[in-house]
């Protein structure tokens, strides 16, 4: 099939319309298939097409000429390799089924392109992710790296189940230590009951900063006679502490749905959280505001860490008192 | 033993000297045995001192007005009961080897404790790894978390030995398309021999902007005839990636050694590299400049993926064109 080219995009006869009937490429209308120039570059590549005066490389140094289309074709060109029939838009791709395409049926993926590099703002991808949902689809990065390889996730917003009552421990009284707040006897053995605090020893019982301002907060906590007032601690506690909103937000929420938040720090992020059915930790959450961004290699890390300890990579997002739970998820298309 | 407590030290007399006799506990003077704070509260801990007029609680609410004190106080105590004799100094304490102690032998470990916040300052943490060498001693980090638990680190300054004869591919032949250089056929074949590039197709094969600058700085890539200029596709590299620089350093190096870089991305870091020796790569490499920071807890993430896929994780701090590698290894003492 001879194909023409008019700087922007590439025009097959109606012979071209069984390459849409058969295979979903281009956008049939009155003149024909109109492919766009990742489709026309794969067809060329198959030798499905030629371009009139264009060869493979002179065709690819025109598209090259605009920023992101070789991002583009690489990740086109996998999918369709992959067996998935992918039509261009809105933001970048939409992909169907496997055994579907445009006449058949409606496109299950909406499938983003970025670089490595890309900065991650999660305002705007949760806004992404909500439309690609309004319109029952998946919402894919098809990320492609410095070396060209590529990697998918999906990205999702978890609603978190009820996991149990939240546990209480009553009023407990507790003393403050400089830096550190310390239950003894049976102060220290209600909190731990409730999964709160570390053991100094057999007798006492230390809190970190997130659980005090957490109990703090609830008028669970009562530190009179101890050598230092809880107020003062708090407030050094916050000062020393940039992240501790966004923390005691997610740590709330997730203490409120019955999950047990713990330190995190062995695997790099702020909590390792507990459902209460296992003695396994499913989830690696890391706090955020929501207007936080992150370069897409730093999320991959994240991913690739909480994937090898079988965990769930989640980021909780902070606007004012609301949380929003932000999953990425490494696929195989 | 009672001892009393000046409001900055703790004094044995001369029946405490059996403390240091035997376990290595504070510095014998001509007035007796003198504790260090952390010392005497874990005696005090475990019976084997009295303070004339404090209980454990006093006394600790008294020394944990200096910040910083509790923490000391959670390693001290940890390495104690690991087996350890521990002594105060340089910075924050000196750890002996397993059966030694003061009159015995030197110490084995200097040990630093920090919080998981603590920005760890590359050229700063050089300068107290090789002091420690100098003195024959492993440095060890001691971490303690927001809910109290310790991790320990050693970080040492590898000296990579040479792992092969660095790759040449002769002079290549390579054209520009915009973001993308492409090299083909017999060109393909040799970058591809070489250890550089990623297969586009039977024919091509696609160079990464740190392939592409290094391949061009050492003079062994023409590009001429292609759509878009070297110069042009260098200038806009560098100023899509401000690691770029860094990158290259650690990049060159590596290969000069003989060892193959690819890219990390999957692991969330610079490079995975290749010693050629097997199909595995054995180490993660992030390159960075001499006075970058990172926060304990983001080098924490690092080292527990580097470590769930079995490779070391090194640092390449580049300072003008030296590059040096710092690798943080967790430890169980």
């Amino acid at each position: 099939v001879i194909a023409t080219f008019d700087g922007s995009s590439v025009n097959l006869g109606r012979e071209g319309k069984v390459l849409y009937d058969q295979s979903g490429f281009g956008r049939p209308g009155a003149g024909g298939l109109t492919l766009s120039p990742e489709e026309a570059l794969y067809l060329l590549h198959r030798n499905k097409i030629e371009i009139e005066g264009y060869t493979f490389d002179s065709f690819l140094a025109e598209c090259a000429a605009s920023p992101g289309f070789f991002r583009c074709y690489l990740v086109y060109r996998d999918i369709r390799e992959r067996g998935y029939v992918i039509q261009p838009g809105p933001h970048d791709f939409r992909v169907y089924r496997r055994g579907q395409r445009p006449a058949t049926g409606q496109s299950h993926y909406v499938l983003r392109v970025l670089p490595e590099r890309e900065l991650i703002r999660f305002e705007a991808i949760v806004g992404d992710v909500r439309s690609a949902l309004h319109m029952r689809k998946h919402y894919v990065l098809a990320v492609v790296d410095d070396e060209d390889e590529l990697t998918y996730y999906e990205v999702k917003l978890p609603r978190l189940e009820k996991a149990a009552d939240c546990a209480g421990a009553g009023i407990i009284d507790a003393k403050v230590f400089g830096t550190t707040v310390i239950a003894e006897h049976d102060a220290a053995a209600a909190l731990e009951q409730a999964w709160f605090g570390t053991r100094l020893d057999a007798e006492r019982l230390m809190l970190s900063p997130t659980e005090t301002v957490f109990l703090a907060g609830r008028g669970m906590l009562r530190c009179g006679g101890g050598p230092a007032s809880l107020d003062t601690y708090i407030e050094a506690s916050m000062a020393s502490d940039a992240d501790l909103r966004a923390k005691l937000a997610a740590y709330t929420h997730l203490r409120d749905l019955g999950y047990i938040p713990r330190t995190g720090y062995k695997f790099g992020h702020h909590f390792r959280v507990y459902s209460g059915k296992s003695t396994h930790s499913e989830m690696l959450v890391h706090a955020l505001d929501a207007d936080a961004g992150m370069p897409m290699s730093v999320i991959s890390r994240s991913v690739r860490l909480a994937h090898s300890v079988r965990k769930k990579m989640l980021f909780a997002c902070t606007h004012e008192n609301t949380v929003c739970y932000i999953e990425f998820a490494r696929i195989k298309l």
